[in-house]
């Protein structure tokens, strides 16, 4: 039975990120955590299927097991808080070769080992087109979870990094180009900012924030819509991504930055763990504006930036 | 954007299954739960994948909502373990109708409401076929959670209900036979037994505990590996489902029943909260059998059970 003998090599490539919170090893009906006792549960699920979020050809099943994995360590990184355990659930085709499969579970669980992740359990089963659903469990001090909800009237907008350099990548790879995934870290193997959002939160400076996956547009708008205020972003101040122009580091998807809004009497250092911090915006009063987001251009002319956010790859489809 | 209306649904049908151990609701990057002071988390996640898990020409979309979650449950009850709040991630296809997405979250959401589950969050992406990854969080005092692996030489094994009624049906159905769910609820509407592993964990009667999902020859024998036993089954004691017989209660999978050890000492009722349980066997060393399970047959003749677990509809295929 194929399924079993994959379960098995889960398990035992999984053991070596073995960590005091989980009590079970994978192969009891449930995994057991244990959290520590004046803390809260954070859990994100993230589907990635194959020819919607990545393509073999494109992309190498160790970055694909990667991706899949920080999408939910981002996840967790926007809350502030820290990881603790994931879970897989994992369709494969009958005929997927065996190399793709020790790929795609290296790529991950190298990230895993990086951030101290277990891989504490999953699911396995046949599926028309490859098929993973990443699961990460983390925990934050009760009550201190930083939520999409808090954002402020004169609260200042900031991104970690830059935009728009994975959405560039993605482009070149519709228009035919070969690149080399060492050249762009920002799409192949993108960095989760768990660093940064647990100093936000143990710093208490941020007042909102979200991570960066489906675009600036559509992101900050979930703050806008939580928090039920208005944004002004400043077109000259966004830091544009390599490749990238003011359009895709808007609208592209997948960087997995961090997006946050703090007072504007709060001391935001221009860098957090070795990332670049950037202000690129201010939160106002939402009856003020007809549309959440505004954009501020050079010459001082505010418009209305419409949602334009990443539909994975369906609209170059 | 069909993504965001489809989330917003979700968000509107899962507020009314509100809990106060979930602190947000769906809409942030993560779920924020709050557990126990001295419980444990569990965590289970369960792929349903459309002609691997069900087929849309058999199975009514409530009926694949409830059983992706009785998967979830199962776990739970498995472990004697209290359900928390489930997670789905959900890829469709562009085509699919909208009541077919109505079908499977009423199906879902009602079998939530009955144990006080609240669906706490999730993803949605487009798929080729109709994918569904249910992750379902419980707790369990700390330390008392029913594993595996605690099955002694000497204990009896008990079943809950019957045994093989479900793959009976998915028999009639490859046979072509139409059949109402209403006359097969095993298959269709699975119960998860909730109430039996909260009252074996309470009572501390069972010393190991599994639910048969894939088949007790498949599951007993995860009972046996992770215990380091060896079990003798008695033909003639197995609770045979409707329209079953011996091999499909053996082999059969998706019945959902509980199957669990106890002291031979142990007082175990005949009945708990409403269900039969019946003694089928019990667990022997392993040093004395070349096989995990064997079984004995009417006339006192034992032979060892080979494993012919549930590999979904792939074998009938």
């Amino acid at each position: 039975m194929k399924e079993r003998s994959l379960i098995q090599q889960i398990r035992k490539m999984a053991a070596s990120s073995a960590k005091s919170a989980i009590k079970t090893e994978i192969g009891d009906d449930c995994a057991v955590l244990r959290l520590k006792p004046v803390f809260e549960l954070l859990v994100t699920t993230d589907l990635c299927i194959e020819d919607v979020h990545f393509r073999r050809t494109w992309h190498p099943a160790t970055a694909v097991g990667h991706r899949c994995l920080t999408r939910g360590l981002s996840d967790i990184a926007a809350m502030g808080g820290e990881p603790l355990a994931c879970f897989l659930s994992l369709g494969l085709p009958a005929n997927l070769p065996q190399a793709w499969i020790n790929g795609f579970l290296g790529g991950l669980l190298a990230l895993a080992r990086c951030y101290k992740v277990q891989l504490a359990g999953g699911d396995v089963s046949s599926a028309p087109q490859i098929t993973a659903d990443i699961i990460v469990t983390g925990q934050v001090p009760s009550g201190k979870a930083i939520l999409r909800s808090g954002a402020n009237p004169g609260d200042r907008i900031y991104v970690t990094g830059t935009l728009g350099g994975s959405a560039a990548t993605l482009k070149q790879l519709f228009a035919g180009k070969k690149i080399k995934p060492a050249n762009s870290n920002s799409h192949f193997y993108p960095t989760p900012r768990l660093e940064v959002g647990d100093f936000l939160r143990k710093s208490r400076l941020a007042t909102s924030m979200i991570d960066v996956s489906d675009g600036v547009s559509v992101d900050l708008t979930h703050i806008c819509d939580e928090s039920g205020v208005a944004a002004v972003l400043s077109a000259d101040q966004i830091p544009i991504g390599k490749n990238a122009n003011i359009d895709l580091a808007l609208h592209g998807g997948e960087d997995y930055e961090l997006l946050f809004t703090a007072s504007k009497r709060a001391k935001v250092p221009s860098r957090i763990a070795g990332v670049a911090i950037t202000q690129i915006g201010e939160i106002r009063n939402r009856q003020d504006y007809s549309s959440a987001i505004q954009i501020m251009d050079d010459n001082g002319r505010v418009r209305p930036l419409p949602q334009r956010g990443w539909e994975h790859f369906k609209k170059q489809r």
